[in-house]
C-alpha cells in the first residue's frame, strides 16, 4: 500500500476548496477537513509571489497550533495568480471577474501554490509554479463563463477544470493539478517521507 | 449561447472513451455516441506519429460515410503515445503495462491526439501534441497503479487523470485535456466555425 507510513497519523486538510479535497482524496490520503473562518490573507507588500504563497500557507497552518498533537499533520495551501507581477485575487463581482479575464485574455500568466505541512515538531513548506496560456477571449465567452460558473471563489476568476479551462486554455507548462489548487506530485513526495 | 451554430446539427462522437465523452459534454456540445466495433488500427509503418494520429482518426470517421446526411457531423479521435520515436499502444496484460511504465519512468514522452470532423461536404483534421514528464517510478507505485486502475484501455498504460497522473507526473507542456484524449481547445475553435 501507498502511505502505510500515515496509518497512525491524523491528517487535517485545512481548506474550504472542494478541488483540494478531491485531489488529496484521489491521491489516496485519509484525512479530515477542518477550516477556520476569516483568516487574514494579507502579506507584506514587497514580498515576491512565491514567498507570499508560502507565507499564507504557513499562516493558515499556524491557526492550528493548539490542535496539533504528536500524531497530527496539518496541510494548508494558498494559490496565487500572477499576471505581469500583479497578483490577482478572488473577483468581488461580475465586472471584476470580467476585468480579470480580459487581462488574462491572449496572454501567459503564472499560478503559484504554496503548501505547508505542519506537525508538532516539523514544518515543511514548498511551492509549485505553472505557466498558463489563454487564447484571446471575446465577450460572449467571458459572459457565458462568469454567468454560468460564477468563479467568485477563484483567484484569477477561473477554474482550469471548468468550461473556460477546456475551451480557452491552449496550454500550460508545469503541473495541471497545481493550477487546480494543489501540487499533488510534490505533496506526494513529502507525505511519503513522513515517519 | 455558445454553439448556437450547432443547434440544427446532429453531432456524433464516434468513440468508446468515457473521457472523450465527458470532455465534449463539458465543452457544452450536444451529441450522441455511436461506435463501430473492431476498427483496424494499423497504419503505414513509415508514417510519423502526427500523421498516424490523423490517419487513424480519419479512418474511424470513414466508417460513417453511409450515415452522414446534410446535418450530421462525426467527430473521431485517436491518441498516440510516443517515447523516443517508439509508439506505445494499449498494454495487453499486467507485465506489458509494467514494461511501458518503466519505459516512461523518469523520462519525457509525447502524447498526440489526432481529431477528425467529418460532414457530408467537409473533412477537417488536426492534431495536438503535449509533452509529459514522469518522475522516477518504483515497483510499489507501478504495481499499485496497474493493480488498482487496470489501464489496459489506455495507450501508454496510464491515465493522467488517475492516481499515477496526480502522484507521479511532475509536469506537462501543452494541453492537459489532449493527454486525456481530446484537445478540446482546438476542437472548440473548429466547432464554432461550422455553419
Amino acid at each position: 500500500m501507498i502511505f502505510n507510513n500515515l496509518e497512525r497519523k491524523r491528517i487535517i486538510l485545512a481548506s474550504n476548496s472542494p478541488r483540494r479535497k478531491q485531489l488529496l482524496n484521489q491521491l489516496g490520503v485519509k484525512f479530515e477537513v477542518i477550516t477556520q473562518p476569516d483568516i487574514n490573507e494579507d502579506f507584506p507588500e514587497d514580498m515576491i509571489p512565491e514567498k507570499a504563497a508560502i507565507y499564507l500557507a504557513e499562516h493558515k497552518a499556524s491557526q492550528f497550533d493548539a490542535e496539533i498533537d504528536e500524531n497530527t499533520i496539518v496541510i494548508t495551501a494558498d494559490t496565487i495568480v500572477v499576471y505581469k507581477e500583479k497578483i490577482l485575487n478572488k473577483p468581488i463581482n461580475f465586472d471584476h471577474a470580467q476585468e480579470m479575464l480580459n487581462m488574462l485574455s491572449g496572454e501567459k500568466h503564472t499560478v503559484i501554490t504554496g503548501v505547508c505541512l505542519k506537525s508538532k515538531e516539523n514544518l515543511v513548506s514548498f511551492y509549485s509554479k505553472t505557466d498558463v496560456y489563454f487564447k484571446k477571449l471575446d465577450k460572449i465567452e467571458t459572459d457565458y463563463y462568469i454567468y454560468n460558473f460564477k468563479p467568485f471563489d477563484k483567484a484569477g476568476a477561473y477554474g482550469i477544470q471548468e468550461w473556460i479551462g477546456l475551451a480557452c486554455i491552449t496550454g500550460i507548462e508545469g503541473s495541471y493539478f497545481n493550477v487546480m489548487g494543489l501540487p499533488v506530485d510534490m505533496l506526494y513526495e513529502y507525505l511519503k517521507k513522513i515517519e
